[in-house]
């Protein structure tokens, strides 16, 4: 910071960055570069004529653009890298950026990267910022944005980011050249960790409804000859919904009990656990987020059912026929008890559950600390699990011991559901307990029940 | 990182920051620097009466403040930057950061950082950091926040820059010191971006609120006699609410199919959009989030109607005529089967427009890959304007050859608002078929029609 | 960027970082520098058998690790600190990084790293990276996490900040190693700034649960003989909730008016405001934040009012009535108007909340300019709590002279309630009287009522 002698008059030209490829990557490249003050200068194979190009920037032929820079931005599609091959000799100890993206994963054997290295080998190529695209450099849309970098020359990796940062971008170091790959891949990814957690969700969702269809509709029709299938749209609906939420919350916390019984057993924390139980626990947050879409669902439905025509209907038939029949309306105590406990265990549930979603949104996990997210996730969860559990007990509270609860000899799909709950909130009971604690949380600080601990690290 | 023979009895004492200002923003300023382990100094022109000042900073008059650092915090009215002139011989080779604001746009002919660097044109001037409140620095709210700084001097805005990462600042690099203007006027700006989509909003809520106070309220005074005006308050706006979503929503997927239709009927994606589709197309965020507002209260409109004074009454009165009439009340599968299909898909339409609106969160949007954002904001984009105007259709399933329906030979709002999605969903369609697809991802990967392409950046 | 001359071949090979521990934490982190490229030595007691370490990574002694690096990351529990102070000699002019965390706040009388350093004194001890957990380094969700460092020597801070950046972590500098108590305390802290608004909410939603338990159940107990206890879940829940809702949104904008007031006494803006005051500004975001939580309960409380036994009971009841009693349903146009009045003021109040809540998540609000800010927290505010507040004086329109609304001499809880805002709303009026403004405006710009103003910064 020594300023004083700055010299104000005779500040050096700036050294400018090459852009190779005039398309629409290289155009929205160089306004954004020209835009944060660096010189752009473009390398085209015919420079007379190669459309709009950004105000401030310079044209030349790809050898005379290669003379004036020491870092090229490659906005060429990997198919015409051919030409980098003969241009070699004036691209040695020159960077050049990759910025290059395939339409599909493994079209080709090598990474694009690792081509363009291949063809240059003198020259140190660097893998990154393919994760932007043309539109968001031209709006300007790059604020904080995170992008990645792979290369095997520590500098010219350096150089890239300082540009990046200037950009107002993010960098992230991903390594060497071989995780050019993987870099290649990312903006073809498409939610790959919701994957699993679909599936669960999706393979749930079909069981419970043939489960209800055949328990619902068809027994009706069948035993009865009522034909109901309207109620498919709203009422078997949101019988599913709340069925798969609460599953697919208490698999959330299932792979963490699983983990405590499995540390306790080995008496040590230091193996690792087997690949799906990893597996599992990495996906949790996917699994508890479309649990909350199916209870936001459930919710909705839920309210949206005092205005459906079977409400209305129903409410009049019964006005009418207390009337005809000259019945008094008695008020059952016990049951308005029942059923408003059964709401407002509910609404409970579901506002602590919108809690836990937030918590997941980036920017609110990040802000919080170790302790808090850790409540938030566990002691916030399993009450929100205990809550919803309770809420689906006193569904049932006067249904279970119904011989008509069991139509065809099967129990109804929501005693089916409080199985995997029940089950996670008793082992959590298990783990709570003095004893069983105690051991456990001296084996997560390190203790082995088997050998003596070298470091306590 | 030659740490080894770093000598830690013997630091060099770093060299201290000067701020010009005693005031508000000054002393924040000078207290977060000291945190973040700067020296300062301040300043004054009167240096013994300047007030409290930060624990550890020196006060000084501006001639030795100067002599002591070479860079220096303006934080002083635009007004008083006249001494500034007289000192300029002292201040050559220094960094100025001006921080200053004003309280109206467009209140000098020149930018302040601009004014203030003719007075002192030795000196390198930095503009940034006005994005800053005097309240935020004082409560350390700056973690991540993103500041500009512009300038002519690369060095200058380096220094400056390293400074404001200290603090935890993100740093955005806006060029030379003529947009200067353009940062000055970014604390003043009330979200210009939404200023288009409001004033669509705002014209469309008006438009269609008259016409439906028109062909409901007035009509029926006027044909019947009969005074609904209580009808305003929950049910027209709730038909008012749905017809503006529906429309805003349908508004911010016509402009990506009027621009595919221009790319087909150009053949080349190299010519720039007229203006006001490329305007349009930048505040499609702003206009699905509006939509989603009146999303929003459409939902809680209607849940609310079984609450409703009115819903009560015409319950009761329709078992009590049922009764007096001796009708039975008859049960409708067809309109059960409708109005279920109908909620149901009000439901799913809302449910996959939070979704959309969840990732135009930043914290959000900024982790989805580039497929990610892709398949969210078209593919979930359109099937949400599916579901949506299905479900207004069905709204009016047993209406549209109703002559009742068409007071004084107008047609129901509902049947106008679904023209708007109706055209974009079939131009959608067009768009997908096998042979226009093909041409447009031609066109988009750089195909053109008319002429040779040189080169396939 | 003279890259021109990089020599492809003999890239001098990077100095290895080095880690005392082979723990969790610090098998994690190892990993975690290998993927960003570091070279990683552990210093171990026993280097033959330390377990699984990363792929790559070396395993020497203590000293001879201490030998190849010039950094090291001390992954040990403070308890184990005492062999460094053997190995003082070695660790000259070595920058160690301690990243402990205690069990629980005030374990020990003097900070982790600060008894470090006084083993250690002739090396650069920098507090830091201890709210990463093991858990976050082997997942990798580093990206953007915000980290803090403290410690003595500038160049030691730098170094590590630098290793930070790479791993993609964004580094705040908190100052001297004076600093490092706070950093240690950091990962034990549960939601500090939520204390005192939950202590607040707490005591409102108990002295409202028993007021309103007082009035409405042990009253009609006591008076009638009427047990309608289970009232409690649903009916007297939504009276609590809205109550507190309203209550402590307008406590977030009492202290803003109060500090208005106390400036305008004042006639100045530079004395500090008392203690309270200051802490009371300091949560009115959680204060807020805890309102939304409560005005959300109170809506779907609300909307599954007609879902509820009672709802059902009370319609059928009044139908049956009304037959019996030959009544005929009146319709009363001015119920509507009231009813659906308050029901749109209720609706309109909890979107502005929404807007209001959606603009406090960071990465929202960190977007907005500072008059978007402004307007956002303080007009839009406004406008929620008026409109809020007259949905709570139109809950009570036709009551406030009713005798029978008095039970027990007591005003309804309501009542209670509308004070606190009702006084926010006429301080804010008074503010907003164009003389009071306009002085307000000057002494928030400066001016001092009572001396002369030397500087205006």
């Amino acid at each position: 910071m020594s300023m004083e002698t700055l010299d104000m008059e005779a500040l050096p030209e700036l050294e400018p960055l090459c852009i190779f490829g005039t398309g629409d990557l290289g155009r929205s490249l160089g306004m954004r570069l020209l835009q944060s003050g660096f010189r752009v200068v473009y390398g085209s194979r015919r420079p007379q004529s190669c459309g709009l190009l950004p105000l401030g920037a310079q044209v030349m032929t790809h050898a005379e653009a290669t003379q004036a820079a020491s870092l090229i931005f490659i906005c060429v599609h990997r198919e015409h890298y051919d030409f980098l091959e003969t241009m070699a000799p004036h691209l040695k100890g020159k960077v050049l950026v990759d910025l290059s993206n395939n339409l599909k994963k493994n079209m080709y054997p090598e990474a694009n990267a690792a081509y363009l290295q291949r063809l240059v080998p003198k020259a140190a190529v660097v893998k990154g910022l393919n994760t932007l695209s043309a539109w968001a450099l031209q709006n300007g849309l790059l604020a904080g944005k995170q992008v990645y970098l792979c290369g095997d020359h520590a500098e010219a990796k350096q150089a890239v980011a300082q540009i990046a940062t200037k950009l107002g971008l993010t960098v992230l170091d991903k390594g060497s050249l071989s995780a050019a790959r993987e870099l290649e891949d990312f903006p073809l990814q498409l939610f790959p960790e919701f994957r699993l957690p679909l599936l669960i969700a999706v393979s749930l969702l079909a069981f419970f409804f043939f489960y209800l269809l055949i328990r619902d509709v068809i027994y009706a029709f069948v035993e009865k000859g009522n034909e109901i299938s309207y109620r498919i749209m709203v009422s078997l609906a949101n019988k599913v919904f709340p069925i798969v939420a609460l599953v697919m919350l208490s698999l959330c916390y299932l792979p963490g009990a699983i983990a405590a019984f499995l540390q306790l057993y080995r008496g040590t924390k230091y193996s690792r656990f087997p690949y799906w139980l990893d597996r599992w626990m990495l996906c949790r947050k996917q699994m508890g987020l479309l649990a909350l879409g199916f209870a936001f669902l459930h919710v909705i439905y839920t309210l949206i059912i005092p205005l459906r025509y079977t409400f209305w209907n129903a409410l009049v038939s019964d006005a009418v026929n207390k009337m005809k029949n000259n019945e008094t309306t008695e008020f059952s105590k016990t049951e308005a008890w029942a059923t408003d406990s059964f709401f407002a265990l509910g609404i409970l549930g579901f506002f602590l559950f919108v809690l836990l979603g937030l918590t997941s949104l980036p920017s609110v996990g990040g802000s919080l600390s170790w302790r808090e997210f850790n409540f938030v996730q566990s002691k916030l969860g399993y009450l929100t699990l205990l809550v919803c559990t309770t809420h689906g007990y006193l569904y049932g509270w006067n249904k279970f011991l119904l011989p008509a609860t069991y139509k065809w000899y099967t129990p109804p799909a929501f005693m089916l559901c409080l199985i995997v709950p029940s089950v996670v909130l008793v082992l959590k009971l298990i783990i709570l307990l003095p004893c069983v604690d105690r051991t456990l949380t001296r084996i997560r600080q390190g203790w082995e029940r088997n050998q003596p601990k070298e470091e306590t690290g």
